[in-house]
């Protein structure tokens, strides 16, 4: 099969860099075209990504020769597809909200459908924010998407924030065993990538914790009442539960959003052998389809007291899985635990990719 | 006034340190003994702590001529006391809780108050578990605790373990002001400090969280109903409430224990502004008789939204202050806050002097 | 006697708060003037320093309530030295180097003497670079250059940059001894607080070592010569020695660098013992005057084989010391030590105020 | 090809843990043997590391089943020889030197031969300290050994200390191709892994600098010249150059030893340009042979200005590679450069598996 061609918005940014390089070897997809700010437009992505570049990893010979084109200028991308050197973008846009939706818009009016990164389209109410393994059906509102917009090959399907992915796919499993959450209070303790580079100052984070991440525990509570919601009437619908407080913390990590969970479930109540049980035996329709970015077990269990821990655990299974542990009764809701996930793959671009999978897989990116 | 005399148990080790460094220059009590492992014992206190000596501040000369004491030989502290050079005792022994339990008790049997920092007696019926501006009447179990054992000048009082410090006032000013709180769920991200020295490796630590303490959470959810009990019957009956959900993280912070609070409240529910207005207008006992390790402000708000900060807020007021901030409704429950106190300091050897001070005030140390 | 009024230049950046701190109780200096950027000019430094403020320790409560003043505009500061607010100011500018030249220039063309942090006049052949401990004399240029520039009360010093303070006065002492130094390979491990804030991200810190400060080898090469040069035809003309190599590294520490340093002799060598004796006892001028911001020994020797360590000796004597440490043979040289100084007291702020104090006592602040 | 089998001993200890690793899917070699401390003997592997397993990486399943034996009894190992589980064995044994040599002695003089990663044996003159790039030819001492011992099959080789790995490879390269270096001066900041588990204290290490390793400068200074030194008269005699002067460093880093050299050289002095070409081209006996565990090019040149830099480049090429940059003429010496390797990978585990990969090749494990 040969490859899908695919661009990259965005593609200098911190998020940006992260798609090329997972995307370096894809046995689907191959970046073929790559657009970033004026500013880096017109050099080759090699040139503009020199002394920038943040990653161990490295991005394919191939897309250091690419020259970066201006993201604002539309017509580049459009002429790449023509030309069969973009089927799809990554968006890992950083821009203002409104900048974004218009441009993410403008994107997929033009044909090209978007994948994106960026918070500014997660409210929309017709673009689905996915998590492959909870709410892989919600991309099929992407007909009625484009209906209403007049589109035909384009549209818009987002991931949800960095924060959330460590304990919502634990939940999803719940609910899906019968035992949906009622009550959630998380506090959070995030990695630095998360705030993008340079992000977040050393002087604010060595021998210190930041309690504040602006707009993070909005994002914590309200998305996933999305992404646990149903389609109708062309719209996403939220659902009603969990009500989630969250406090969300910055730490002096680099990689791995932990969360410290405690739970209310809404109706009977699973022991604790069970939980484990119907987390380390989930799996869903990514790996029922085997997708290449897929993680093999999508949450895993460790048994020990003191885990998960960033460090030591986010990159199981390609940083794509879920690590959960210390699970046990709560003394004032249900249970506890604690949960991990990689933020800037997991989180972030690796989300992304296999977001396109499934979308590959369902037919969208033909 | 002439110094009253002290003693240091366990005082090369890292509580033990802090006790000697934050007893330099003290108004009231002069160290004049020092006891230690039968290791160091038989050393001048300078020599014993050689290479040993964790802080950057350092110790009196006085004191580093003393020669240290075997500290499971109590008649040495007995022969100190005839000469009139301990009055009563720090306990900040590291050892197997049976030891130290036999050690404390043997201390009060010969005529040695205990002020101690051990988590041994903390569970004993008729130990005080003082926290100065919470529960200072707690104290006055004391003649009862003599009696039951017999003792004549002797007596064992503890303080509380450091994670809780840092919501134990802010909760307690909330409760004295018609407002107590019913359930409680507490995230904590704690000070390696805590662990003592060696305590945590760097390699568990280094761009990591260590979503594990053993022990904490049980003494996070247990201590605060002792403190907040009521004395009766020549024992401390435990609160009812409030009930406590507890999980302890350790962070790559060296001082400083931050905790993520959401609370309930089990009546009347205060306005936002007025819990600012109860915490920073909070004064107590200590405060009332200007004890010179007391703080001025026990409770300082902090309105930023990026504050309490570890690093940035822990020394504040001597660093026995409890910082408190971001306290905003709780999706959930009623309110949500951050709090901050320094583990060391307020949560250790600090906590004990300010002990001292009240019980000297109260003439259980005369 | 009335405290001399004085100004802050860039008092809300991160240098400007070290000043604003370290003048809060001077004895001999009060803060009645403070200039910003035009964004912060016109509100209240309290208001413009919000949320920017990066300090533990705090500001006056009246500079709080002071009108920043555009730094830009020179008839400010006139303005306030006509109304006595601003004898003369404190420069911690942080613009481009033609611009920090030509305001400097203007302040002291107005009348109003500058004591600058800032780097741009250290290549400026009438211009000293005073560490207070070593080159005193070098004050005395200040005649010939308001001569040469036709300013009256106006003049220009400047301290050195911050990773050279560790090693240079252990330097003079023993040059002063009869030992000049020869040939030097320094290599630092600085701290972030040395880039400023925002500075360093944290994304490039944690777990991690930065081989490189821009701009910083250089200094650290060039600037002792200059410091140990001498006055001639209204010139500082550099020394010829020593001759330095610099490796300059930027470490996961917040504040304190550390150098190691091999050094060679010019002439006859010391004995090691010798040497500790020689910094041990050194006392100069600051301490001789017993300014107020002089540390009481600006040497200190530790012994111990692992210190100085930056967490746990920066802060000695208010952090104006140099903590000097494993001294010992060098295998290719003559010698080699480990020398530490806080970077943003006695490496800029604090150096700058003590500045201030040696040119208030030869009475070029009159 | 049937794989060999081979056993570790001190397995449960950190550079064990990191042999077991390692050897995780190794093609030539398969662990089948494993020894430790009386304290894990007669446990299965899987729960002699349960809870004190450091690494993300995991060992292989096989590996966990097999029974841990007492190290001190050479007896289990000479059974597992017999049973064909233990051609040989890498040491990781982590006791005091005497009871090294008489253990590591024990296993050779059984039939054993013993590839290890202790320090105890290198300075035994006929036991050769292996750098595959290197010195591979010191392995012909090996027959030496054997006959002076009166072992038939077992003998010692050993590798070095990991604070020198960074630069050797480089210093070789430049000696080979004719530029031999005289002197040298070297500040290394090393990582904490480099002390084990638990080893160094965070404490210690957070926001600080220690500027002591006790014992390591001694080693870096030293080794070199029995690494460059010659085989005469059946042992091996030291180079008299270079001349090394260190100062060793623990930096807060996890894993990545970093080092600036400053050099000297014998001889005549190449340009920049021509050491940076001599570096990149630089290939050795390991990758001539293309040995497993070799890395395809040992000296990585990176041209950026702040490189390398340890949680960016220490993972390069499976973690075998010594990374050099700011390569730059040196004001006092003839060049200067920073250099990185893993410590715990190149440094320890990886170099023991790639000096055994070199003795098969050589026939001494047959």
């Amino acid at each position: 099969m040969a490859k899908i061609p695919v661009g990259v918005l965005g593609a200098t940014g911190m998020v940006g860099q992260n798609y090329i390089a997972l995307l370096n070897n894809h046995p689907w997809f191959e970046v073929r075209f790559v657009a970033a700010s004026p500013r880096s437009a017109g050099k080759k992505y090699a040139q503009a990504v020199a002394g920038r570049w943040q990653l161990a990893e490295t991005y394919a010979p191939h897309v250091g020769e690419i020259m970066v084109e201006d993201a604002n200028d539309v017509s580049r991308a459009a002429a790449a597809q023509k030309r069969e050197d973009c089927a799809f973008v990554f968006s890992a846009l950083e821009m203002g909200k409104a900048e974004i939706l218009a441009l993410e818009d403008a994107y997929a009016a033009a044909g090209i459908p978007v994948i994106s990164n960026a918070s500014a389209n997660r409210w929309t109410a017709d673009v689905p924010v996915l998590i492959g393994e909870i709410n892989p059906h919600h991309a099929d509102i992407i007909p009625a998407q484009r209906k209403a917009r007049g589109w035909d090959r384009g549209f818009i399907a987002v991931k949800p924030n960095c924060s959330i992915q460590s304990y919502m796919t634990p939940l999803h499993a719940l609910a899906q065993a019968g035992y949906p959450a009622q009550r959630l209070i998380v506090t959070t303790m995030q990695a630095v990538s998360g705030a993008g580079y340079p992000g977040v100052p050393s002087l604010d984070i060595i021998d210190n914790v930041v309690p504040y991440i602006g707009g993070e525990e909005e994002k914590t509570e309200n998305e996933p009442l999305k992404i646990f919601g149903t389609i109708a009437d062309g719209v996403i619908q939220n659902a009603a539960l969990p009500k989630i407080s969250a406090a969300c913390n910055r730490v002096p990590v680099t990689d791995g959003h932990t969360a410290c969970v405690n739970l209310e479930f809404a109706g009977k109540k699973p022991s604790i052998d069970e939980i484990k049980e119907i987390w380390t035996s989930f799996r869903a329709l990514p790996q029922e389809l085997d997708l290449p970015t897929a993680p093999k077990q999508p949450i895993i269990y460790r048994e020990e007291d003191n885990r998960p821990q960033p460090r030591k655990d986010r990159d199981l299974d390609k940083a794509m899985a879920v690590v959960a542990g210390r699970l046990r009764p709560c003394n004032v809701f249900d249970i506890r635990f604690t949960a991990l996930s990689h933020n800037t793959v997991r989180g972030a671009a690796g989300g992304g990719i296999l977001n396109a999978e499934l979308l590959k897989h369902k037919g969208y990116l033909a």
